[in-house]
C-alpha cells in the first residue's frame, strides 16, 4: 500500500492523493453524477454501483434460489416460482455504507467515493417473510444468511459475498427479493436474477446475485459481517455492525462545471436550488442551506417522501445578484432528531461519514 | 495541480498517484467492469461513458434538431419526425480517446482511465447522408458541426460540446443519427432524445444530446477539435487529430479477484481464455495471447465480426497446470496491418494508447 505515514494502521493513507488500487475500483465501479439527483426515480445506469468481486455470470434456467438450515421445510425455487408470488413495486434510496470516504483524512484504502454513491430505484419483487414462513423457520433462529453468487477475496479470506440480518429487520413488510428495477428485469450489475433488498440500510445488506438464505441460530460470523462494514476506531476492538443510513441531503450543482475542476459557474440572478434528502432512521422534516460555506443556514422546502425509505426532493430560492464566490451547503433532519454534522465523522473503515456537501460556486456574467 | 514535477508541461504529472481533479472524474465517469467483455452487446449501464459537463436536462416535447448553415433548406425536426425515416439497428463498439491514459507516464491530468472505457452497444436510428441530402448541402461545405446541448468550460473557454466530421466520413452509410440503445430509448447519459454515431472513430465524434448540425465551408475550429483530440508531443505544435480507434484486445480476467488488488487467482487446470477485439480501422484478423508477460505469443481463435465496427470475440485454450505467478497478456492485428504495440504510446493528451492488456494471475489450489 503506497501513502501510508508514521504511526497509521495498515490499511488506511493520510495522503490526499488516490493509489492506484483505488482507482482500480473507482475505475469499475459507478457514482451516480450529481445532475442526475434531478430525477426522482435514477435512470438504470445511472444509479451507484458497488461489486466487490465480479459480475457473475448467472443463467436463470439453472438458477435457483434454495432457503434452508433453521427451517422446518427446505425450499429451492425458480425465479418463476418467486414470480408467481404477490408482487410488490416500491422506490427505494439505497446508498454505499463508504459513501464519503475519499474526503476523509486519514482514509481507508478502498473504494474512494466522493458523495455519489446514492441512487433510487423502483425494486419490484416479492415479500422476503412469507417465505420464510412457508419454510417453517424454527423459533430457534435468531438470522437470516444471505449468499450471492460473487466470489473473491478479501482481507485473506476467500469468500462468497454474504451478509446477515436479524429476523426483527427480516420481517419488516418492505424486505424484498427483487428481480425488477425500474420496470425492466435487473440487469447483470444489479444481481440477476435475484437480490435482497433492504429498505433504510446501506447497500451492503442488500446482496445481490442471491443463491442461498440460510435461518442459523447463532450470529453469522462471515467476513462482511464481522471485518467489514464497523465501525471501529481501533483495528483491534470489535466495532458496532453498520446497519440504517444516516441522514443526507445532496444538491444538483447549480450553473455550468469545469470539466477538470468541476468548480460552478453561474449567472447572477434568481436560481432554484434543487436536491435530496434521505435517511434510513425516518422521513426528512427539514434541510437547510447555506450560501456561505456554513456559518449561517436557511430552511429549504421540503416534499413529502413518495414513499418510505425514499429519498424527499428539497429546493431554496437563491437570489445570486452579487458576482463573487459562493460555497453551498445543505443539511438534513431527520424525523428522529438525526442531524448531519458539520464536520467530518472519522472511522476507520470510512463509514457513513454524512457531512456536508459544499459546492463551490462563482457567480460572474458570462 | 499536484503531482508535477520538473520540466513537464501544465497539466501533465509524473506521479503515480491519483489527483483529487482526477478523482473527481472517476467518480461520475463509468468505466465497463471487464468481466462484461463477455457479453456481445454491453447491457445498458455497464456501457462506458465521458460525460465531459453535466448531463443536460433536455424535454423531448421541446427539443428540435436542426440542420442549417451551407444548406438550401434549413430543416427543424422533432424525434418523431426522425423516428419517421428509414430506422437502422446496428451493433458498434465504442471506445473512449483517452482509454488507458492512466497507465501512461507522465499522463495528462484528466479522466484516469486504466482500460475499461469501452462498449459495445445495438443503437438504433436513422442514416445522417440522406437528411443532408434532402437539406441540399451546398457544394462548397468541407465539414458538419454537431453541436450538443451540454455546456461546460474547459481549458478557459465556455462551450457547448461541438466536434466537426468531414464530409468524406458524415457520407459513410453506417454514421447514424440514433435515439434507441439494446432496444430502449437513449437513456439521458447516452445522450437522450438523439446522438451522433459514427462507428470506427472514438467517442468523442458520436456527439451527445444533439441538437444542432451545420454544414460548413472552413474546416471547425472549435476547442474540440483544434485544443482537446488532438496528437501532441509538444504543447506548441497543432498535432494531428484523433480519429479512428486503432486496434485493441482485451481479456475477461479469469478465475477470481482480490477486492482490492484486482490480483487473479485460478486453480490449476485447463482454462479457456476468452475476450474481445476491435479497430477502427479494419476487422481484427489475428489476436495473440501471451502467458508469461509478453515474451513468447500463441495464436488465439477469432470470430468473425458480428457486423463491421462491432468488437470481435476471441478465445485461447490455457492449461495452467503449474501453480505459480502468471502475467496474460493479448494483441489484436486488423486488416490494414495495424498491431498493438507491447510499449506504450505516449502522447501529452494521453489518447490512443493501445499497448498490451496485461493481467496478473496466481495459480494454485483453492
Amino acid at each position: 500500500m503506497s501513502g501510508s505515514v508514521g504511526e497509521l494502521p495498515p490499511g488506511l493513507t493520510a495522503s490526499e492523493q488516490i493509489t492506484r488500487e483505488e482507482l482500480q475500483l473507482a475505475t469499475r465501479n459507478h457514482g451516480m453524477p450529481l445532475e442526475a439527483l434531478r430525477y426522482p426515480v435514477t435512470p438504470v445506469g445511472l444509479h451507484y454501483l458497488l461489486i466487490h468481486y465480479d459480475i457473475p455470470a448467472v443463467e436463470e434456467a439453472s438458477w435457483r434460489l434454495r432457503v434452508d438450515g433453521a427451517v422446518r421445510h427446505p425450499l429451492t425455487l425458480t425465479l418463476d416460482d418467486l414470480r408467481a408470488r404477490p408482487v410488490v413495486t416500491r422506490p427505494v434510496t439505497m446508498e454505499c455504507a463508504g459513501n464519503g470516504r475519499a474526503r476523509l483524512a486519514p482514509r481507508a484504502i478502498s473504494q474512494p467515493w466522493l458523495l455519489e454513491a446514492v441512487g433510487t430505484a423502483e425494486w419490484s419483487g416479492t415479500p422476503l417473510w412469507p417465505l420464510l414462513e412457508e419454510a417453517g423457520i424454527a423459533d430457534a433462529a435468531v438470522e437470516l444468511v444471505f449468499a450471492g453468487l460473487d466470489r473473491g477475496v478479501e482481507g485473506g479470506v476467500e469468500q462468497r459475498y454474504a451478509r446477515s440480518l436479524p429476523l426483527t429487520e427480516a420481517r419488516r413488510e418492505e424486505v424484498l427479493l427483487a428481480w425488477g428495477v425500474n420496470g425492466q428485469p435487473l440487469p447483470p450489475q444489479h444481481g440477476f436474477p435475484l437480490r435482497l433488498l433492504v429498505p433504510g440500510w446501506y447497500g451492503m445488506t442488500s446482496v445481490k446475485w442471491l443463491a442461498r438464505i440460510t435461518a442459523v441460530t447463532d450470529p453469522f460470523d462471515g467476513y462482511q459481517q464481522v471485518k467489514a462494514y464497523r465501525y471501529r476506531h481501533d483495528p483491534d476492538e470489535p466495532g458496532e455492525p453498520v446497519s440504517r443510513i444516516v441522514p443526507r441531503s445532496l444538491l444538483v450543482p447549480p450553473g455550468i462545471p469545469d470539466f477538470l475542476t468541476r468548480q460552478r459557474m453561474l449567472e447572477p440572478g434568481p436560481c432554484l436550488l434543487e436536491g435530496r434528502a434521505w435517511s434510513g432512521w425516518g422521513p426528512i422534516v427539514a434541510v437547510e442551506v447555506s450560501v456561505d460555506g456554513g456559518r449561517t443556514f436557511q430552511a429549504a422546502e421540503v416534499a413529502d417522501p413518495p414513499a418510505p425509505y425514499a429519498w424527499q426532493a428539497w429546493s431554496f430560492r437563491w437570489d445570486s445578484q452579487t458576482p463573487g464566490d459562493y460555497e453551498l451547503c445543505c443539511r438534513a433532519t431527520d424525523a428522529t432528531g438525526r442531524k448531519q454534522p458539520t464536520e467530518p465523522q472519522w472511522n476507520l473503515g470510512g463509514y457513513a461519514d454524512n457531512d456536508l456537501h459544499r459546492v463551490k460556486v462563482t457567480v460572474a456574467p458570462s
